[in-house]
This record gives C-alpha cells, structure tokens and sequence, in this order.
C-alpha cells in the first residue's frame, strides 16, 4: 500500500510535499480543492473531520498537523535527515518549526481566512488589515534567521541539510504576496527561497502544485 | 549548573513546569508577571525576544516552544516517557499536541488578549466573543478525546504515562472558566483533569502557581 498526501497547491501542505518528493518516496498525491470547499464534503471531512491539508495515509494510519507529519517522515526516511540526529540541534529545529507553525502560520491566516476569527465584515477587514503588518515583523524575523545561516555559511535553515524549515519558508514568504508584501524586502529569505526551489524533489512539489514562487503584485 | 524554567501562573508554561515536577528535576522555577507586563521589560526581552513564556534554560542553552522544550525534557528524562518510545504512538501524542498548541491555546489568545490580533475596542470585543465560542467547541474534541481514552481503559491522553497532553489538557480546560465555560460541560475531560491534578508532580506544580481549577463562576 503506497502513501497518500492530501495536499492543496499553494498551502502548508507544501512542507510535507516537498519533503516526499526529496526522499523520493513512493506516494499517491491527492489534490484538495480548497477554493471550492472540497474540504467541507463529506468524503473530505470522514479523512480529516478537522477539515484542513495537509493529511498524510500510510497504510491504516492517518495522520495530520505538519509537525506530526514532518517527524513521521523523518522517522521513515532516515537517511534524509530532516530533522537533526543531535537532540539539541533537532530541539532547534522543532523550536523554530513549531513557531512557524503556531505563530507565523496562524497570522496568515487571519489574513486570507479572517472568516475563521470573527462574523462580520468590518471585524474580518481590520483583521486583514492588522495581521498583514504583524506578518511582515513575522517575516522580519525569518530574514534575521536567513541572514545568520548565511552568515554562518550554513546551507538551510536547519544546518546543513535541506528540511521542514526551508519548505515552510518557501511558502510563508510566497504567501506574503497574496498580503502584499514584497519578497525583495527580505533579501537574504528570498535568496534563501530561491536556491531552495530549485532543489530536486522541491521543484517537482513546484511542479506539481503549478507554484508561481513571487506573488508581489505593486499596488 | 541547575536548568530554569520561566513561568508565569496558570500560563501555558504550566506544561514543562508539571513535567520537571514530575521527572523531580533540579532546577530554579523563575516566576514572570505577565499582568505586570514584566515579558516586556529589556530583560526578559534578552531571554526570550519574543516576550513570552515558557523559556527553559539549561547550562548555555535557552529553549523556547512548549513543543520544543517537550522533545527536550523527553529526550533528557528518558525513564519519564513524556513521550510514547513507539514511532507511531509518538506520531498520535505529536499530533494532538501540536494541535492543542497551535489550534486551541491560539483560540483562546483571541479571548485572553485579543489587542494581539486587532487594535480597536470594538473589533476585541468581537474577537473575544466569536472565539470563545470556538474555544468551546474545541474543549468538546477534547472531551472526545478523554470520552475516547476512558472507554479504553487508557490513563492517560497519551498512553499509559501522564504526559504533557495530560497537563496541557488541564490548562486549557482551566482558562475555558476565564472564557465563561464550565467545565462540568466536559465531564470526560473535568475528570481526567482533576484525576491528572492530584499527581505528586502536577499537584506541586499547582501548589507553586496557587491555581484553582475551576474558575468558572455561573453568570
Ligand atoms: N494546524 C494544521 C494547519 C493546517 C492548515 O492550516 N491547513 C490549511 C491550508 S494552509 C487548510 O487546509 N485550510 C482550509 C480550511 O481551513 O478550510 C497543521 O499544522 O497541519
Ligand atoms: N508559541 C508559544 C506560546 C507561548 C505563549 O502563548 N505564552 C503566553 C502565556 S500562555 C505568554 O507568555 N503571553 C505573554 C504575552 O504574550 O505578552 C509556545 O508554544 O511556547
């Protein structure tokens, strides 16, 4: 039985495609129309009752949240290494994926679904209009990280290993397009973002989800 | 050189504070007043930038993310298995931690300081009273959850070892009462909690943060 990836294009479900791809593995991609609400169906909802991408199958097990899904992988394909063997640096690791994950994330999403947080109309435009600043200081402290690895000569976000944390950097930064904020503003992440897309296995999930990576658009 | 945990009382940071309880660590508990806005002072701003606790320091190192310090203190107490050893149990305890971390304490951000998401009084005030609703239907996939473990004869939320789902679940229960939620309404997850509440570790982190457990006060 191979695996399955129930992903959106575009979406978080990003990170666990790209690590897939890069391990080579053999799964089945299942995509998700989230624009038509595929995800609120039935058939959708009996996978993932949460309703959300990504959701990784393998075999009886259905797993989601990325964090759960990034170690699963990790634990699968060893000999990838994306979260560090040495416990302080995996600590590291999971320190900054989870922030990204319960910080950063989150406040992207009061920008692109701010229906979630509040009913009506005038609350889900300052919500917009609020978060889309918070995220660019968010985006902020992806740079000062970009910037140290670097400086430190160091090849990813992670050490010296492509992982989780380059994927979901891909992504955080392209979706600051959609909030109109210009990658350019953050040189050493975009720099960053671009040799990572150009990996392998990260091209293919590019490929696949049909990714244009700058969604800058001057206003 | 003994580990310190910074904390604030019935902060989030109650998780690694029952775990080093429970593993009978040596370490200094280091208490942050957040109602005085100490996490904003250039001082703990030097520990931790982002103002927040918990902050776990441990000789030269300082650990930020509950999910973080978790994998941290599993991996550094061992006979304690915080976390299942087995792969596919450590995915499921992962799974539901990061939801709990990302999902539900977030929802609750939203009716606890909701001046981090939106800046007029009239937009908070939304806020508070659309996720406190959210809030509640979150506390019943909890009480799901518990309903779940009970009925299989399981201890604990993560297996048969109290971990940090355990002592996560008793403080998001908790601040439901902040959010006018009773936990009587979760009669699963009320039990579990007061059961959890009277383990060495848990009852001596409790007694250092004087918390009451039901601060729900019907209207
Ligand atoms: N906490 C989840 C978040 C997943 C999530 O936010 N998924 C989004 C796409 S980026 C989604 O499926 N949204 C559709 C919806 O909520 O309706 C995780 O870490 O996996
Ligand atoms: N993502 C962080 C969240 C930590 C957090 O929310 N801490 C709260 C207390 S529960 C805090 O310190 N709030 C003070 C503030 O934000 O000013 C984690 O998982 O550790």
């Amino acid at each position: 039985m191979t695996m399955k990836l129930y992903f959106a294009p575009g979406a978080c479900s990003f990170v666990p495609h790209a690590l897939l791809e890069t391990a080579g593995a053999a799964y089945e991609p299942v995509l998700v129309k989230l624009h038509k609400g595929e995800q609120n169906e039935p058939a959708y909802r009996a996978i993932n009752p949460r309703g959300q991408v990504p959701v990784l199958v393998d075999g009886g097990e259905t797993i989601t949240q990325i964090v759960a899904i990034v170690t699963y992988l990790d634990a699968k394909f060893p000999e990838q290494q994306f979260l560090p063997k040495d416990p302080l640096a995996r600590t590291r690791v999971l320190e900054t994926l989870a922030w990204m994950n319960n910080t950063v994330h989150p406040t992207f999403t009061h920008v692109f679904m701010p229906f979630k947080f509040a009913g009506t109309p005038e609350t889900q435009a300052e919500l917009k209009a609020f978060n889309a600043k918070v995220y660019a200081g968010l985006l902020g402290e992806l740079e000062a990280m970009a910037q140290k690895a670097a400086g430190q000569g160091q090849a990813f976000l992670g050490g010296e290993r492509f992982g989780p944390l380059d994927a979901y950097a891909l992504t955080l930064l392209r979706w600051g397009g959609f909030a109109q904020i210009d990658p350019a503003g953050f040189p050493a992440l975009w720099a960053h973002v671009q040799k990572v897309a150009q990996l392998p296995g990260v091209a293919k999930a590019i490929e696949r989800e049909r990714l244009q990576l700058n969604l800058y658009k001057a206003a």
